[in-house]
């Protein structure tokens, strides 16, 4: 059994470490950075796609889903997208043993694929607002160093494509969704910031950018997802245009919201720690382990006992997984801490004549449950580890941010830095410079530890239409 | 509002105009054979996987997912496969502006994505049995027509791969998984024969294959899917094997078991009428539909009541839709009527009145249901469909099968044939000869209309090891 890196000073090795052995994910498949969904790692990601469903139809957006393969004169027709992926998409060129007359492209995102159906779909202000989404595989040649969820080359994803009557309902549906992903991170009790993205790091094609970023230690942070504002600019070259009320004709605006396997790379981030993974109940695989511990004297009434707590449980609704293997208890713990686990019921002997099964939540507190109060003791044990992981994130979140006043200040920090920025380019790319990373933007909600405005640039000292941003070393 | 097409004398016009006009598909797409999940035809789609995932989980079966995209080394490493698969492949061949050193096939079905990992994870007997599957789309290279859920380019599908110790637990694997599609099939009210396939039809590196074949009308059938099992045709090249209890080596027996979204096709095909698709409601995309029927003095009342209607059955667990579109009551009985809708309720100031509503279900039976007891009296109404339906299907199932004691009754024939057939293979070409179309095999449960062993072989005459073979034109 051997340690896991130090999360702190090694911590893409402690990353790598934990996923590994937490068995989430096997990425000894013959084509580098597409690695394979295992068993245990498809059920929390199972378990976080209800929650994304859940809370995306809750704000009226239905599924669908659109091909894979996009033809390389779709993909062509909005000149700042095509230059955006045209470095980083995998080409279909044969099918059977013949060219293709019109190559394909394996879609890296799918504005393409689905605008030119959007045309057709949508001929009146009655077929407005199109909310539509779709969980599907996207696929990008990367040519950076690849890790399990955080940088892959194929890409388990969520994006959702609206289709909206002006410009003001499509900057309503961009609130909509951050409201939407706030929810989401709560059930995983991941605290986020909302950051617009400066003008040349937005999405090849949108008119605004926010990207969603978690700081996940030191100034690294995570970008697991983004909403963008397109305007018009894929609807007038896709022709998606209806006829309104009054008989005119107008472009639709749209918008998009992504977020990526990335969200399970950032769970394990910000909740693991030095014994391993730690999930939330709401994705937890298993929400409850039982961990028998037979004596050559007690072994039937221990083995009935556990069985008939695994039945409960799970009648009640919860994920439980009764561990029978012929490992001793020790082993047990020490495997299922690594995979993270919320909670541990051990019984034993003792356990079965007191009628109370010892707990352990991952976080470490002991306590006990009754066999006859089994079901809400358990789920009020769930709720605590809860609000006591997310209670953990929300320090961390606070903790990992800190002002820089001189560009001086952002070479080798260890947080997260705020900074006053005029907005200028050039100042931006100043800052980056000095941090070794990106100016994230301007956030769209108050970052923590500032009280008011910021008084000058961190690069040219001005002081009009200053504003807070964020940099920092995104992964 | 046009007719659709005769079922019965145009099948596949009828088949491509209920698709259409229900709204389950759409074929507008830029790529051939590669269509759009409807926002409505996603929804069939979802609850019927959801009962796939059900009845092959309680067989112990657990999800994965592999990778997309297979290299060209893998792929061509058992012989009978690639040369199955070779020419209808998808080839990725340049990733981002450089062609790839090892060319990429987008899977045309998972072995040899699958089975170079499973040679990792399997290594003792402890690891047996491993039976996992996955929901994921396959892509093939059709060069026949394509018909939506028929016959299409990007194909939505389950694949269930298992390892096993031994030929006989394969042989188990087989047999259960049978039993789990016959508990799917029931649900859909899909009535099928499963048909151990001719040598020469078999899954390219099968040791046998058995379709699951549905009669569809006139002398076709529809195969929706099969179970396979593999021996060690796989596991010696892909050197899956383990260590035995008693320390010895051996290599593990496969099987499959594979179901295409064919299956959404064949409850189009199967269940559909003259007035379009009828979805069992087990899968129907709503379950109720509830129209009201405003007029000018009682607008709001119906308003009301069909709002509480709608909440109350929603909060029940069923789904429901309330049509409150400007259209004329008989215009929306009209569409939901071609999109399947188990069960309309109507509601007028009548009804608001008397606090029933008026119930139509889709096979046209009427009745009404209380307001006091609308859970309990739809769950009821749906009960009753949903056997009228089944029964409807398993009538036109035993019907769809006729003895042909002659080749020359094979041409021409409006039913599906039973034949003797010696097992030559000489012989089974004839029969494909006469009927213009395929001798699907012997089945492996009894077929409908016969008692006991045919007499002698349709083709050669002789009666030494003759058994009942299927001879149908598939689709």
């Amino acid at each position: 059994m051997a340690d896991l890196p130090d999360k702190r000073t090694a911590f893409i090795d402690w990353y790598l470490a934990v996923v590994e052995a937490a068995d989430l994910s096997d990425k000894r498949y013959g084509v580098k950075g597409m690695n394979v969904w295992t068993r245990y790692g498809f059920r929390a990601r199972r378990n976080l796609d209800k929650v994304l469903v859940r809370e995306i139809e809750a704000t009226g957006s239905e599924a669908v889903e659109f091909p894979a393969l996009i033809p390389s004169t779709e993909f062509a027709k909005e000149k700042e997208h095509i230059k955006g992926f045209d470095a980083q998409v995998y080409w279909v060129t044969k099918g059977g043993l013949s060219e293709l007359d019109i190559p394909l492209v394996l879609r890296p995102t799918s504005e393409t694929a689905i605008y030119p159906v959007f045309a057709l779909w949508v001929r009146s202000h009655q077929d407005l607002p199109l909310n539509v989404y779709q969980i599907v595989n996207t696929f990008r040649y990367e040519t950076k160093t690849t890790r399990p969820f955080l940088r892959v080359r194929e890409i388990h994803f969520f994006e959702e494509h609206t289709c909206q009557p002006d410009e003001a309902r499509a900057t309503e549906r961009v609130r909509s969704n951050l409201g939407a992903f706030g929810r989401m991170a709560e059930a995983f009790g991941l605290p986020f910031l909302p950051i617009r993205r400066p003008e040349w790091d937005k999405f090849a094609g949108a008119y605004y950018s926010i990207g969603l970023d978690i700081p996940i230690g030191g100034a690294r942070t995570l970008q697991i997802g983004s909403v963008h504002h397109y305007r018009t600019n894929f609807s007038v070259p896709y022709g998606i245009a209806y006829e309104a009320a009054d008989g005119s004709r107008a472009y639709v605006h749209q918008t998009t919201f992504g977020l990526s396997e990335r969200l399970l790379g950032a769970v394990v981030a910000v909740h693991g720690d030095d014994r391993g993974a730690v999930f939330p109940s709401e994705i937890a695989p298993y929400q409850v382990v039982i961990v028998p511990i037979p004596t050559a004297a007690a072994r039937e009434a221990v083995e009935a006992a556990t069985q008939g707590l695994a039945a409960r449980l799970g009648a009640a609704g919860l994920r439980v997984f009764l561990d029978r293997g012929d490992e001793r208890p020790g082993a047990k713990y020490y495997r299922w801490e690594l995979r993270g686990a919320p909670l541990r019921l051990e019984v034993g002997p003792r356990e079965v004549e007191a009628r109370r099964a010892s707990a352990v939540d991952r976080l470490g507190t002991r306590s006990s449950v009754g066999f006859g109060e089994l079901e809400v003791d358990v789920a009020e044990r769930l709720r605590t580890f809860d609000l006591a992981l997310r209670d953990r994130a929300a320090e961390r979140f606070r903790t990992s941010f800190a002002v820089a006043a001189e560009l001086g200040q952002l070479s080798g920090s260890d947080r997260v830095r705020l900074v006053g920025w005029c907005g200028a380019e050039a100042c931006g790319h100043e800052v980056e410079k000095a941090i070794d990373g990106a100016l994230l933007g301007v956030p769209e909600t108050p970052p923590p530890t500032v009280q008011g405005p910021p008084e000058r640039c961190i690069a040219c000292g001005r002081s009009e239409g200053v504003r807070w941003a964020v940099a920092a070393q995104p992964i």
